[in-house]
């Protein structure tokens, strides 16, 4: 395969160039960090287990109607998608209280919010995305009020499915985080999920025991946290080992 | 004069029962605080000068029909109001980034926001009053759909006629901040504007020089805070020495 040129490097993902005009390929890499990088570790095994629970999430939601970024899957760390223009905010969706809510408002940890809060943060690594309200985003253009409108039916369809998912394998989903893209077909503008759905990005309690199974076992130190992954993958009947590519990897010069 | 019943004492301001029901009897005291009260002061004067200057904005905003807890001045640190019920928010409106809005979103102070944003913060000191969207203040019931629409409504003509009277007198009005009561009229609810506007809740920034004339002088050591509300007061024409009580003080037992 021909070097290809990265359009973007983050903490836990590369974009490439795709194959084709108004695509990527996204790369999964085993980096776990948090606080913003102050922690930092690689995992291994992670990228390709979250790269096959992406897959399994996004395809379920294009699935179901909710657009996402999402094509297909190219090998074990691969995935295709669509070039999107990233809003830059991450959107946060809260069934219970935990993390950053609990500490801002002073909620204890699990409490059951008396409905879904949608959140969203400003991306910024050096501001530490803070949070921002609907005028903030309005008043510097970040988003339009229409594009808001959706983004937030967006995060709760996505809310709704998820939370479906879950619950069907024994797990309360009690939040998530999703990126937003805009895609231009001409003068049409839509918004579609984009970056990834994984543990790294929600926070999955065994709905029996509390058990954390995402990325607060790393953050918080609870245990291992490639063990964690696998179990929410392995009750999605989403196992790495069943992780073959679609399309046959091809070697690296 | 009896012993009166206090109902409530803040960092700036104690509330005693008024001589009528539904009324309140609103102290100015000098205590000045910044920092969630880690910086405390008594600065001689602030508390007739706040006194007197809360009286100009609320009466003024009475007379053009935005409606505030004020009813009359009683003497040089006491003010007749409305009793009403707090909604636990700060209202704040901002035309210039300054102060924490810079910090978390990395915009230089002094620089001209697109357009004024209404932000809330959950008033909460333990929790150091923070940064809510209306996601939060929705879902916590703290305040409703129909009550965030009056109450951007409110602040933003607070907005344009303290923006005018501060303009006219040479000040920029940096931003402010207020908070909003409820008062019940048998079925009938309506909110009006509380607390106290004054130096200690604005950034008022002389519009030459940009010299501070505001609690910043205070938060941040830069000099004589009483004598920059005094240049505020007189600039309006709210001379302490005019501030002649409209009913006569009583004697303290």
């Amino acid at each position: 395969m021909a070097r290809r040129t990265k359009v973007y490097e983050g903490k836990a993902k590369i974009l490439y160039e795709g194959p084709e005009p108004g695509t990527y390929v996204q790369y999964f890499k085993d980096d776990t960090s948090a606080g913003d990088g102050a922690k930092k570790a690689q995992i291994e095994g992670k990228g390709v287990l979250n790269n096959r629970l992406s897959e399994y999430f996004m395809s379920g939601l294009n699935e179901i109607g909710v657009p996402t970024h999402f094509i297909k899957r190219i090998n074990m760390r691969e995935q295709l998608i669509r070039a999107v223009e990233i809003i830059p905010l991450e959107v946060v969706v809260r069934n219970v209280a935990a993390g950053s809510i609990s500490k801002r408002l002073g909620i204890e940890e699990g409490t059951a919010l008396p409905r879904p809060i949608v959140e969203f943060y400003y991306k910024n690594d050096d501001l530490h995305d803070p949070l921002v309200s609907e005028e903030h985003i309005l008043a510097f253009g970040w988003a339009t009020h229409q594009d808001l409108d959706d983004i937030v039916a967006l995060a709760l369809r996505v809310n709704d499915f998820l939370s479906g998912v879950m619950m069907g394998v024994g797990i309360k989903l009690v939040d998530f985080k999703i990126e937003i893209g805009r895609i231009y077909d001409g003068d049409f503008m839509r918004l579609v999920v984009a970056d990834e759905i994984s543990p790294d990005s929600c926070r999955l309690w065994d709905a029996k025991t509390g058990q954390k199974l995402d990325k607060d076992v790393f953050r918080r130190d609870l245990g291992n946290l490639s063990e964690a992954y696998t179990e929410v993958a392995r009750r999605l009947g989403v196992m790495p080992s069943n992780a073959t590519p679609i399309t046959k990897p091809k070697l690296m010069n």
